[in-house]
């Protein structure tokens, strides 16, 4: 199960170098893409301005439509195409797509997130049988409330919560590839990936506060992911893929 | 094996009262949609006029990455949230999807089409898994060639060919929907509708100049489709699907 971050989807050749790393893993596999700046550039290209929350997107009725377009259409059909001519036999989905992943409209004290979605159920059997037929599922971050509303939805959200619903039928491995070359105890120094983590040094890096801030939602979810049943939660450079999964490169996280 | 046309798409109402009909159809079912013109609005909205050549648009790079947007992404999903929420199973995919459709880029003596597709193979399997697996899939009008390249497909001759290609394996009905009542024999009059159509009444027809020459390519391709394995094509009014598949309403065109 790997999460592919915003920093390659907008880089081509980041992209294709990604692509071609993912296409000849061996194991079953599955892939979820966030969004990149895309959708930004494209609803600015169409005069509609980007609000952001705490990282996340207002998503009005126009923002949807272009979000839906840009990651369930661009995004979503280019790297299926690309994979495809890498023999890897990749189909796009969305959560609405086999009802794959239900949501419910978010909503949080005070801010209205619109048309943003909050995952209520992961329909594993959909995700068994694409894998079963030897095919690879590329995910958009795109779900549905199962009565014909799409929802904008966090990537990194949705890569878990499939990862932990295949946990009971698969072992499962979550790799989030992201800009820096794992979770560092020196956020200045790139050099200073912490290798291997579990929850009793977490806390302990926690507590002393040296933890770069914006890693600890990351983390708090990667910890959760692993009580769930998911194997492993390795955290690295997406440019490194091959060396994440074995275990070379980034931070894994276990339960020991 | 429907097709629908861009005058429902088109139609917030209409689309939703026809995917009604089309949820509740109990046969194993595939729906091809095409684009509208929600995709010629966007491309202006975005400064980009569009070509058309014989009824095909000629497809540069960035009004394919629009098409993509538009088929793909907006129309594709909306129908699948919309199927979803009828309790139909849906599943939207392109032809780069599970390697579904392979394509060549159109050649034609002088005119250059861009990245338009005409189709070379159908992978029925892809088809016939999705089928299996209980799941509706819903085809959006791009295929690829393989080699990493998306191309805009014809959604008739997608129908088309995805029926030839399941005929060996099922009793397959082809239905095309668009805005006339079936094939008329006086184009003036929507009354005039010919109920059933085969091969001599047609060529007959043809020779005595009474069909309206638009309708002559997608009935030539009808019997085409005949002659390789389809049971039934069946052409008539979207609004009147339920009646369509029945017979009760339409141009039914078979063998004999």
């Amino acid at each position: 199960m790997i999460k592919i971050g915003g920093n390659i989807i907008d880089d081509e050749l980041l992209l294709t170098a990604f692509l071609k790393k993912f296409a000849v893993i061996k194991s079953k596999k599955i892939l979820v893409h966030g969004g990149g700046k895309l959708a930004t550039r494209m609803a600015e290209k169409l005069g509609l301005p980007q609000k952001m929350i705490e990282g996340r997107r207002i998503t009005d009725a126009e923002t949807l439509k272009i979000v839906t377009m840009v990651y369930a259409g661009y995004i979503n059909k280019n790297i299926v195409a690309q994979l495809q001519s890498m023999q890897c036999n990749a189909i796009g989905i969305t959560g609405a797509d086999g009802n794959s992943i239900l949501s419910h409209t978010r909503e949080k004290a005070g801010i209205d997130y619109g048309f943003a979605g909050d995952i209520d159920s992961v329909n594993s059997a959909c995700f068994i049988q694409l894998l079963l037929n030897e095919q690879t599922p590329v995910v958009a971050p795109i779900t549905h409330n199962g009565k014909n509303q799409l929802l904008n939805t966090n990537a990194d959200t949705i890569a878990q919560e499939i990862a932990k619903s295949l946990s009971s039928f698969f072992e499962v491995v979550l790799v989030y590839s992201f800009e820096k070359s794992g979770v560092l105890k020196d956020v200045e120094n790139e050099n200073s990936v912490i290798e291997k983590l579990h929850l009793g040094y977490y806390r302990e890096l926690k507590e002393t506060e040296k933890i770069f801030a914006g890693m600890i939602p990351k983390l708090d979810n990667a910890f959760k992911a692993i009580e769930a049943g998911v194997n492993k939660v390795i955290i690295g450079k997406g440019q490194e893929l091959d060396q994440l999964i074995t275990g070379k490169s980034g931070t894994t996280i276990s339960h020991e």
